[in-house]
């Protein structure tokens, strides 16, 4: 369990704004909270997503891994993890790994997906059987 | 706001598991969860943080930079952010950053400073003077 | 997500405070909270809705649109849109608008329905499938 | 009280989205939801609030008249509705009125100060000195 | 709505202190809080209801009427209040009235019953169909 | 503790509906759910309090005690008893009872007032000084 | 933090059951849930605590070291650590220690103190000045 | 019901304090705190569980009886219940006693398992059909 009052916030790259709330806001559904010249800071599912634009250096590659470097929202509720699923689906936000199960007949059995940001940033989400193994 | 029973998660890279669990667990106060060979994984402030065993490479140098990547907790009671720089204190955790304001005189304006773990992850905690602008 | 101390307030015409309260409280189902010579104070589903009198003039002619004017309840629990549904039919509070789809297909595919005010003020209702487009 | 998962809903007419998601975004804090051709939909201060972009008419004239419509938020707690206040000042957000008491010396007695939207909208804040009171 | 840590208080007369603490403890669920010469205190389902010890005169009639004075609890689950019936039916508490339905095909149709205490006094329980008409 | 969304209810007999609704709603401020020919029914401070018009008989005289029969609400915070002993001042509702404490230097001292409804209704607020001590 | 509807239970072993429950409800307050022949169970701060009646053997000796065994509460807010102090001292209960500091200047400081039951159970409750440290 | 912020604590003896991490972090699935040279702490299930090393002296052979020592957690909902079941089987945790009905055909009928850790601690755990009967 965790506070409703504090947020976790999180800094990352992006190679370009306009994309990035693009991407953020107007497909995966989080709220845009402020705009600078050199970030957007965004409500990302409860939490603060704070995109740093970096410049230069080509576009980042399709990441050859998941590790080390991946954030998310792992839900206690089957439902909200369905929903998000649909959503990515419904307007065609880019998978890294479609729904996957892994951990598979362990405890900490969970399902997950990974979604690629147009920065090649990963957002992988996660819905745990056993919702005691969210940590 | 946000929910109690779903978590943000996030996955960093770290030179050496044991090293990493001294710092987020006996310095820092984190909670462990599980230990597996390759990774471990914790309550971070209410949040699930996953170290991944990031082989090879020198240790990380002192970040030339807060930019891009950082992360860590908003405060919502100023009580909190000051109780964690003071167990910060206490045990001689490595400051990157001590405490000073962002920001000033803005309405986003808000306290911060910056922890540096020992694989070269930034830590950034911060307390917004109007919690409206936490996102 | 939203406080549950704070409370969202709105102020109204009517044209007719006795009429109004009938509306509201008896066939509504909202809570009278003061009545003024000039104005009645609601509690409407949790937060405030002020009815003014607003003297002089006809009674208003049902809308000829839903927009840009109307306000309502975003409903989190189906349940909760369909008993509210089920007043208002065994109350025969009139529609102007019957239970239907808006942006079928999309992500912030909807159910509504809209009732209207003996003063012309349009309430609409709303349960949203995925319930992060509540906003 | 009011439940932490449903939300109030308005619709209000704007003349121009840009400008008005620059006011309730830009200037008052608010988060920016979606965006379409004819409105934009916001998280504002935990409720939706939908700006449907009426077209054609001239710029709304300043309102003769509080009433008899108007909206906002009624904060439990003082240092909220100081907060806004505050960040209306720092932000230079037009005031209609600035602070005052209502119902001086009467239960309902409460602080209010109401902002300007750029079309004409009349924007409410209110503190309570009796919480019982808010309804 | 109410608080979780406010509660509602009943100052009801009893002929008994031991048979009323034996119908309330033992029989009811309810819990002790402290015990005096000329009253007991109990959590009652969370609020607090007192019994005083008021002597002399008989022992009151089974009530001709369930009104004008009777207490109890609305529960918002259905579960709640089917597993209090249980747990009468169980322990055999008297019945005043057993289950039924009142106001049957209104808004405010709900499921009662009624138990007896020892001293006369008129427990009632409910389940609205429509939690809003709760009140 | 107790739940927010059970509620506790309670009946009592009122000689005159339009005055009972006066004191109720008008005098202390709770708020008017439903109104029939011989009952009304009350949000008192998040409880249901439903009154019931039981004719015939005089008015009931002041009555000789304050046992055993009275009901009220229980503050945790003394803010909220203080607020309303004011709220009950202003407004010039008739006092039973004014502040006065109770088992002084006991663990269960609590302040208390009791107000007296027009139909001989006695109502009691508490404030415990040890909440542990409230039920 | 902690779930509000699950409970921890503790069975401990007293040698008679009258003697605890004079403790436990009479003295510290705690609140009487069911009682057999062979034990109590006592809603222990929103906890339950069962006193298993362990027949035989004299009355436990004072234990002579507070380890390993013993059980109580950590409270999160210092008013509850005091009031229950000022009820243990006002109620005459037995002190095994009375307030002390342990491991000060230390992130994990806490003030506590002990009382021992009848039974020569050991209750100490804690109040650590970092809340982050009350695991 | 009890706060989400207190925490219940309980002190246990243990043979070893690396057996025991392993049995309550490796295989229960609670966090590890806090470690000593003469204790480890727990986050168990959200309350302090801690580890006194006690020396000297056999291991604890398999207790005779449940009684009168024993600790755990009883689930509000069945479901997690079940999944510590399933966890408790998957990981080889020893049982003392499996799932069994107690109490049955009462009012505080409930499921128990009893798992046994391996410096001889019993933990049951429990789902009450009633949860009113969770004290």
């Amino acid at each position: 369990m965790r506070t409703t009052t504090d947020v976790f916030h999180l800094a990352i790259p992006v190679h370009d704004l306009a994309v990035a709330e693009h991407f953020y806001v107007d497909l995966l559904g989080c709220k845009l909270a402020r705009r600078y010249p050199d970030r957007i800071t965004l409500d990302f599912f409860g939490d603060q997503l704070v995109c740093h634009l970096t410049e230069g250096g080509p576009l980042p590659e399709r990441p050859s891994s998941l590790y080390p470097r991946h954030f998310g929202v792992t839900f206690r509720e089957a439902a909200d993890f369905d929903a998000l699923h649909a959503l990515a689906v419904l307007r065609k936000i880019p998978f890294y790994l479609d729904s996957s199960i892994r951990f598979e007949a362990l405890a900490e059995e969970h399902r997950t997906f990974v979604l690629l940001d147009p920065s090649g940033n990963l957002l992988e989400f996660k819905h745990y059987r056993d919702p005691r193994m969210m940590y």
